[in-house]
């Protein structure tokens, strides 16, 4: 189950402090000029080490691309790709061996499988999203050919809502200094795409932007257009007339209807919670289930959301990817 | 794209004004004994018809079972099953045959495909859930084998947040008398999931659940545990510490952590919005892109809240059906 | 696992005695006009009683169409199908409960599941066939917009190769006068496939149709272009060199090259087992274990190869739709 | 569509001259201890250059892993793993790159993607199954847990049938001063797998058998048991009637009845073609459709039966470690 996508297809593979990270690009379409530049850009917005306020694990984050492009252009082969791990701490995670930390997934990686990778998190590190924004930049220039572009924003830090940068960095710095993490909400908007994609029923857009957007660590909450509140008005408030050409006055909708895109923009809202390691001791378990105190230590954001711009993006890309080439298959 | 799962799936059909809609449950596991009574119980929770406040087509949605069962028990072999639609007035729809009304998905369907069914929403209406609401009493069957148990409620109606059942019955009912609609959300629990289920990355179950829950018609948003609210607390507020037995104090995961199980329970909210057909004129567009003014009739529910408990309910079975069935194949 | 394909897909539920067996086509384009007459003469072609030398089992197979149809012309919904079997007689198959009969499913169906419907065969029936035929059908008028032709026969009955028809009746008599049943091998022809269809690695075109025909009740083996034969050649005797415009001299390949069609005529053979119910006693078992001789009775083939050519082709007609709008995905 | 599989996954990327292929392995049970020599042992087995008889190709093929075991044993995440293509020769490929080899994909390629790797076959070269050895030693190692064990042998060589290795290697070495290749028929024999596995309809073990083992490059033909020379007997003469216990006197059927295996062991047979390079002129065709006489170079084997035994032993193992996991989603 670490594949994303129907036709476009991501699958993933990598622990936080294993040798490398990397995936498998399915179904890319032949005759995309990559800019690799561009790729790279995209795991620079997301890699740690950036501000004083983010994690002090440095990674370059280089994509090693193994396969699929012939002279910088796609053939339709499977895109193999690596990241190394450079700058790995295992002897950090040795307390963690028998111990699970409350609110992470130590104990339901356990649960399931019995044994788990203890360094950093293993697979459930939120490492892994590195992947996703590698993959997610070669979506983007697909969709770029097609003129669709992708942006978002912190839209909540807190209790502030729609935060300037600089408010951003203030909460985070406040939070820090309280030895605490916040969460918060953002927003995606995609830009150009045309009426008629997403599929009926199980392969809704909104379902497939939803699987993708809840499938990145952390996020908690998923609305579209006018999410939980417009769902708090009544009809008259909420309906979206027509004007010309099929556009619609104003956008409730989300640019999405009956789970297909109607044109419009389409935005959606991802909620992300705050950082489940404050530096604080914590109740947390040993493996035989008795509760023992944890003083977390390891160099950790105090709020993902600056780092989760480009991987909200990447699920956006490899969503409307998918639903790109699926749409290819609805008419004949 | 007509099916949901991976390993325990449903495949549906059918029009609203159809000569029948069905499916067919694959992957079913045997020997589990089926209580047909059960599965019409359902039914009649979502049927419309019981109440003056929903709409007046009467459908009996009677199941008539064609596979599957011997004995009634199930035998491992795919569950194909129909409901036939006997209170069925195409000719209501002709006015909608080059129309599209707004916030529908006639201008979608359109746009994808270049016809569609003009008659009722056709494949687009909401009757299809009927079709879930009857596989998803085959997952409760299923689940209950293993001491798990679904219920839903209605946890926002319009601006009253926690109504009583009589509060509901009076906003609709105020709501009606304005020849408006109104939505709201749906809290959906579910106890005795133990901990372990879900897969990691794409398979998360908070994802599964995002994507089961937004293919639902009308549904804006979802969450889990703490969703957006929680999201705008601090981690030290939000933390769930362990207590014994790997229980946590708290429960703002919502039974929910790395996208596994806990064995706490499991809760989530659906926000559904207000029904698109309100009884005013509105501005849709006819099929060549021209705003026309549509006088909206036929028959339709005010709030469609109530009659989809039971269809979030169903949703909710039928995915942790699939990641019963899939939780089998981590461990060997 | 009762799916075939990927973007166009059967799914099919149903059982030799029970009230019906039937299907969903999941995928069809919108904007096919269909033929319903052309479906029903597949049927005719494959459903019993025809000749004095088939089973003496009657049924109409009429197909009822669901959905997915407006004005006989698709929309992109899926359609759903059910045909009824009229002519069943469940009693005939009591001594089966707890019997198992030599090379049927009988024990491999039980020892899966621990319960089997035991009445004709039940889900392993050659009866489910008549489904496919049906699906195919509608895949058929789907590939004939596209100039494609599916045609079969006889290739080999019993130790005749290349048999006329008056040779296979012959044979058949031949053989039921012995109380015997006889195999053979059946030769698929699909004529018009462009060049560029097929998967790399998985998918390859040769894989999706092994796996189609080996799908097939009795069949035990598969083959393209020269098959066996050819394999015992020497690379000089079976080399396909080019004439003109990519066309090649002779056809060796059978029409694809590393999994993706070439452009010239596709033709495979698969074998057919003889039927496993001969008019003998046969040393059977016990559900728990113990030889037990059995007398076959009940309605019975001597030679699945007449009924069978239909099934080879719709299953040729639904991997060549599937192929079609797989490829569609691959240039944009 | 570089996948295999539904739960026991391989996804696999590469050309033969780019710097390295690789896969990864998903589902693959936890808990598994993993004899990393005896994957080195197989890759052994496949890798050129081990005789004056095979291609001058030099690789070591050592398969580095990069995820998914902790202390040499399965933590149930996917395993990463790359080989690096240390002996390549981009250069040697020059006169392909507007050229097509009769016989091999670099037509069918090229008309599917409009581009194509012209590098030593690229994608389509049989340098990728090296990644299916790696991933198939994986599978092997989860069988062995259960008792399962798989072998091959050469069962026709050219117009020898059963030959012995001295045979095999004499009339590789009579074809190779003739400048030709050959082909033949690989066996693999499956021992220990239980009564049970395999899914009805679409997911026969045969038919996902004879998807793995028609994927393999140069494979023209499946059977299963007695194949296609069974069939041209009389039921009489093929039916496997029962012992004791479940067991059969005769095995016609080759341990698969129903596409379920039958406890028996499971027999089959891969028809594998002459290689299409022999090192005489040859009429391929220039990008333009033109005739054109090509006269191959490079370095190429003389029979690709030796080094297939573990690519075929691979896919077996493959196909029946999902068909493990499969098995355990029917019975609860």
């Amino acid at each position: 189950m670490n594949t994303f996508g129907n036709i476009f297809r991501l699958t993933t593979f990598g622990e936080s402090h294993g040798p490398a990270i990397g995936g498998i690009i399915d179904g890319m379409p032949p005759m995309i000029k990559i800019d690799l530049e561009a790729v790279q850009a995209q795991m620079d917005r997301r890699r740690p080490g950036q501000s004083p306020l983010t994690t002090a694990r440095r990674e370059t984050d280089n994509v090693r691309i193994l396969s699929g492009l012939l002279d910088g252009t796609t053939t339709g082969a499977p895109i193999g790709f690596t990241i190394e791990n450079t700058d790995t701490r295992k002897n950090d995670y040795e307390w963690l061996r028998h111990n699970y930390r409350p609110s992470h997934a130590d104990y339901t990686y356990a649960a399931k499988y019995g044994i788990r990778h203890h360094e950093g998190g293993g697979r459930a590190s939120a490492r892994e999203t590195a992947v996703r924004v590698a993959a997610g930049a070669f979506a983007r220039q697909l969709l770029e050919t097609r003129g669709i572009t992708i942006t978002s924003r912190i839209s909540r830090i807190g209790a502030i809502a729609d935060p300037t940068p600089r408010q951003t960095d203030a909460e985070i710095a406040r939070v820090k200094a309280l030895r605490d993490t916040v969460g918060g909400v953002i927003e995606c908007r995609m830009d150009g795409v045309p009426a008629g994609w997403g599929e009926p029923l199980a392969g809704k857009l909104s379902a497939m932007l939803a699987s993708a957007m809840m499938s990145i660590p952390a996020a908690k909450g998923f609305e579209i257009g006018m999410g939980f509140d417009g769902c708090s008005r009544l009809g008259s408030e909420t309906i979206d007339e027509f004007t010309d050409e099929f556009a619609t006055a104003t956008n409730h909708s989300g640019g999405i209807q009956g789970g297909i895109s109607n044109g419009m923009p389409i935005t959606c809202r991802v909620a992300i919670k705050p950082i489940a390691t404050i530096m604080r001791p914590l109740r947390g378990s040993d493996d035989q289930g008795h509760p023992v105190t944890l003083q977390p230590c390891g160099r950790h954001d105090v709020c993902a959301l600056p780092r989760a711009l480009p991987v909200v993006e990447a699920m956006a890309a490899l969503t409307l990817a998918d639903a790109l080439l699926l749409s290819l298959t609805s008419k004949i």
